[in-house]
């Protein structure tokens, strides 16, 4: 049963997104992730997100580039939090996707974060968050993420004072 | 029986938008002007542009602002032509509404002109060309047009020179 | 006990700020309104996160312009979920509270919305849609809140249909 | 005898703008596909639109890039519909061409897709839904073609969700 | 005979381009001041370019907003330098017009100044700049106003050092 | 003897620089406060510069608009720091005058802060913390700078709770 | 005897800039080609405007990047006309440099044509334009540049509509 | 003992951040160069601010991609001078890090200098601007190398001169 479905307008994100995925796989939470376009299948994605929802899913993770409309088309039709992952996809740099992502009408919210891979990783993140809300065991273990965050900066800040003074 | 939809995504865009239905108006095409937004009654979107298109509807126009999906949606229930007018609704000087618009996916064109008030006017525009194709008269009628522009130009500029010759 | 918690970089956000109390209070949910800032008052800032998530609460909405930092400052602080509003607080459109808000590096991601006002209510009907997740009665009048915005456009189209006609 | 004329402003962009010619041969809709500028040669950009419309060219699409006004002096030529296509060709991102073609004046519509090849698609796809209109046929066969869009999709999704599982 | 030809795309241009012919009123340079548009009345455009330049016309400067094609069009019908005043007509800040005018392809430039108001002023300016080339009493006036503009800053400071030392 | 100069390109810059000057008043900081242009009065610019360096001048704050070249004028003479202010003086939001006074090339820095009156004050606490690190009494009178922003949060703070608890 | 001087901010602009040297020795026109920086030799770059205003150099093309303040420093210094080249050198795509060049204040314009190697060729372009209004058989030469033109584009689209014969 | 730490936020930066460390060790100024993070190590770098300023460093250096708060972080937790360098870490083009780190509230400047490596130079050079105010043999050294600038834009003037005459 999965908990956060994770959907691509293109499968021509699948590169972007695939952290987004590992994210959730490395917490152990279960997922979907599929490919469902606003314009191209719109039945599709509001079939998907009905079931989805109807089998327990909480969080929908929604990533697209150019006019990206999935995560509003979602947020149109759930009352679930969606978060919407903008990508770069044109020459515009990305600011095409975020705009059409974070701009959403007054109730119909989607959770933008950052374009792209950082953006991918992030939206697993939020999502963790939210589900560690029920859930103590994934909160003490985002607890513990930070830990790590904590323990991999030390580390790189010490290699690189070593390269440094080496290079002396 | 409507020849063209003209569709807002809300209320408070209809003093922008009345001169595409005044336009419209002038050359006696027969039109629906509505409220129907992508995200609040998306249902009543789907069942408008079906119904419309049933009765005849030949090109629908849509003007939304912030992340404008109101024409993609439209787009992605019709195959008829859909217009788009970026509205400028947040502090972002419309860009958020004209990149949602114009960067459509392959597939489902939005055909998009220039923001607020002179969008509106030239979505009707843009409608009356492509009727035109099949209605001689209005074709004519809107050669005619070319030439009041012309005169209009003329008037001004007589009237700018006349009014520079008189500071002097 | 407060179940959500809305920060304001500063006292000069409140009018934009308060349509996101008033959505939080229609739906009986408590809640803290305060001002504290990234810079003037980090401390502040971490000692009300770590008594608020203390006290139980589930969510921070944080308003903040310019260089926004406060929703950031505040997602380093906590593994709850943080909201992000964009405040426009310069000449440069919102951009730069956009921008400084949403890109947010990974593992902490801010969920951030609209600018300014719109961005305040979908902060609240996000926070909504995540504490609707463990609370059947609230998913139930957001389900409720869905038909009333269906209610409005359908009136605001009646009304507007209406006046067209009466002005043929 | 063209139904279609595809006007390039430099012969530089004819790797953007072969997929456009594609989509139209691939639905059987006779087309001219020629480079023509609106500053180099202005006198044969007007024949050509001339010539063609005599000629029975329902459609014209116009490809430029930088100060992209190759669409507007076409818009200034004929009634008929024009639809643009801005092309990167700066470092500006496209930005400079999507402002120049989709900001008309009023009277002067451009039909503004997306920028470079997705656009280049996309000026055929509502070229064609504009032919449409009048030709049941080609109505037929973009009806059809939805019914593909979806299978793509749908393909997409079954491969991505095989690798997915088997990567587990 | 005018030296210099001021071409607006509209008369609504009219308030922020009268300090350009009010610069070369100033410097006794006989000039045009008219209306022409690039869309509404290209003829006309090429008709005055030819008539004016075969009248010893010099410099044209052509001012317009949103998709400003006016200084392009002139350029592409005379080989006399040709000067272009974007003007701010849209949410845009002026973006759209100062990109269709100084992206130029390579052959017909425009010589492209600020926005507004200050462009307006600077048009006239450069204008002089090239008259005086072949026009020893212009350039001797020109060295004129550079000591003009130093006594304005001084006389601005001085005002300003007193008025602060009063307020102390 | 000045310990601060602040110059401004316009007279007309002058409300949005007052704060600049109270700020260092405040703190009892000598300063000179006048009118420089880089390009109207590039001698006196440059003799300004010379004469404070020369008196003992140690920080200067430089505020312009458009092409804000004033800062990096300065910056080419003399080696004491420089602080660059952005005045939104056109259309473009002040997006001009801070690209062209932040992207300066290297050796020749100027220390940007935010546009307009924002941007006056840090400009003075920039300054202020450079003189402070010579300056012990200065800096103590920082040090507490900081605790009136706490207590300014902290009333502020306590306003809106009043407000708010009182408007239930 | 340069009749033209163009003047780079950096060497490491020397291949964009080379095109501008190409137009101008393919007509005949003499011209210094050198390296002078607004920050780093504001001195040389002053002493090199006046000799070469002395000996008779009649245009002056300044080509820069980031905050591009070379043609205002040639600007301030001359009252000849000045031709700015905005060059790409950072990733703000240009944008950095172009609204430093072309947002000058009253009195000190700026002729700024296109970015990158098209502006440098159009540089070259205007300063010939300007150069021919003394010049007969320059303005013959430009006269037959531009059947050339028309030439080019005759050709490339006869080549392009063989190639696409060819692939029927 | 540090007199300039060099912070960045993420270990990816360091090829960008090299040159900054480079110009400090090549003027004999002792640095800290390390990775701390806002929001990954928020109380490292509070310590290692605090801990540093303890032992007398005087300026603080910081640079940070996206949503760059490190400088912010590090203003709101010293009273001394602090510098950020905007770094490109997205598709955005380092807009997002220019205006998340220059547009600081009032009271916590950042004195914010160019985008990625030039700024990382510049970054030092104020650093080093600032010192040399209390120490006069760095000051000579800064006058020094302006004479260095010089030498180089002469040779590579005088290089480009003899390829070009070469040529010819």
């Amino acid at each position: 049963m999965s908990k956060v479905a994770i959907f691509m307008g293109s499968i021509s994100d699948e590169d972007k997104m695939r952290p987004c995925a590992e994210v959730l796989a490395a917490h152990g939470v279960p997922f979907t992730f599929t490919v469902t376009s606003a314009h191209r299948t719109p039945e599709r994605t509001r079939r998907l997100v009905a079931e989805l929802e109807a089998a327990g899913c909480q969080v929908f993770i929604c990533a697209a580039g150019m006019a990206a409309h999935l995560a509003g088309a979602v947020a149109a039709a759930t009352i679930r939090p969606v978060i919407g992952v903008p990508i770069t996809a044109s020459a515009l740099g990305g600011m095409d996707a975020l705009l059409s992502t974070v701009q959403m009408p007054p109730g119909f919210p989607v959770a933008t974060v950052a374009l792209d891979a950082a953006g991918a990783r992030n939206a697993s993140w939020l999502a963790l968050s939210i589900l560690a809300l029920s859930d103590a065991a994934l909160a003490a273990r985002l607890a513990a993420d930070r830990e790590g965050f904590v323990a991999s900066v030390e580390k790189a800040a010490a290699d690189l004072e070593a390269r440094t003074a080496a290079s002396i």
